[in-house]
């Protein structure tokens, strides 16, 4: 590699610093303190590392590491969608693909194609790798509003339907982390933490 | 895997969020902002993947992107250990030792035994991954405080030697990314932002 390629790529490095910025609804462990999309996605890929081998079938660490570390970058241009928002889509809008254009650009043109390429497998959830890079995604914040009193379950009145119908995307990567999550949800449920009664009226997001 | 060492990698995953808590003396790309050591992790991750090729050696990427991730999770119970405090002893300490040791030892004990080899690896810094790891972990503040006027160079009153000492590092894992820290590091000198004379009366922090 040349240094027009690595000017490109500190453009690049520099650019994405603004992911330390954009914040999430979920919040640390035990805490008030909201997460941001950087130490999220850090704490993705620690997952990975440690729950790969509870993958159902045979993943590919590597790949599934650069899924979990540049699938929020997007977010840089297009912004946070709250999960149980039910006014926005949550599946690579054209805004989101502007935003893979211009931040991934910024880079040598191969390199650009083969992190926008990953982005996409992880955006359509279909190989293996995705589904359990996306299974990570999902169990995190799980995690994270069970240590919470509920969190965001409770913050914005999502009942144990709506939770249920997006964690079940666990189930795509693995089976024993599936089991668990399962459990803690039936959990919050018996603690008061994650309502079960439907109310169909209700919005989740004012 | 079973249920047994999922329990023990999740109360790992929980411990881990206190990484997001602790400070590095550096700042965000042209910010007052503090950086912390699991945005700093993340960051170098990336590095990692867009910058690879330029290492000077075959890399093995998925072992430097391990070594980045972990590199300071020991700082949740040891404290983050400022690059140029000279007080301080920077390698490895019993301190850090028993930090790997609580920490890790959350895992199963296999993948605990793993992880503590890799980050023991980072530390001694004598094989390629680690060295490319390393060069990744001096580049990045390199870049911040480029883009902070100086940021903690002239916060702490480090002169250009102290500087070129600790970022020569670079140089062992790559020839052309040290070329151009090194024009970086020039640069400051020219723009002010980072003395060139020695008073070696003065010391680093208070």
């Amino acid at each position: 590699m040349g240094t027009d390629d690595l000017l490109k790529q500190v453009a690049f490095i520099k650019e994405i610093d603004k992911l330390k910025y954009i914040k999430r609804r979920t919040k640390l462990f035990k805490s008030d303190r909201h997460e941001n999309d950087a130490e999220h996605s850090w704490h993705l890929a620690m997952m990975t590392l440690v729950l790969a081998g509870h993958s159902d079938k045979p993943i590919d660490v590597l790949k599934v590491l650069k899924m979990v570390l540049i699938h929020d970058l997007v977010e840089i241009d297009a912004g946070d969608t709250f999960i149980y928002d039910v006014s926005k889509n949550h599946t690579n809008t054209d805004e989101e693909r502007l935003a893979a254009k211009r931040i991934f650009g910024l880079l040598p043109e191969a390199q650009a194609n083969d992190l926008i390429a990953i982005w996409e497998e992880f955006e359509k959830g279909v190989t293996d790798d995705a589904k359990f890079a996306r299974a990570m995604d999902r169990f995190e914040p799980l995690l994270q509003n069970k240590s919470n009193n509920g969190g965001t379950w409770t913050e914005f009145n999502v009942d144990y339907q709506k939770v249920y119908d997006k964690k079940k995307a666990i189930k795509e990567g693995s089976t024993s982390i599936w089991t668990y999550a399962e459990k803690l949800l039936n959990e919050s449920v018996e603690e008061g933490i994650l309502r079960k009664e439907v109310h169909p009226e209700k919005t989740y997001l004012k």
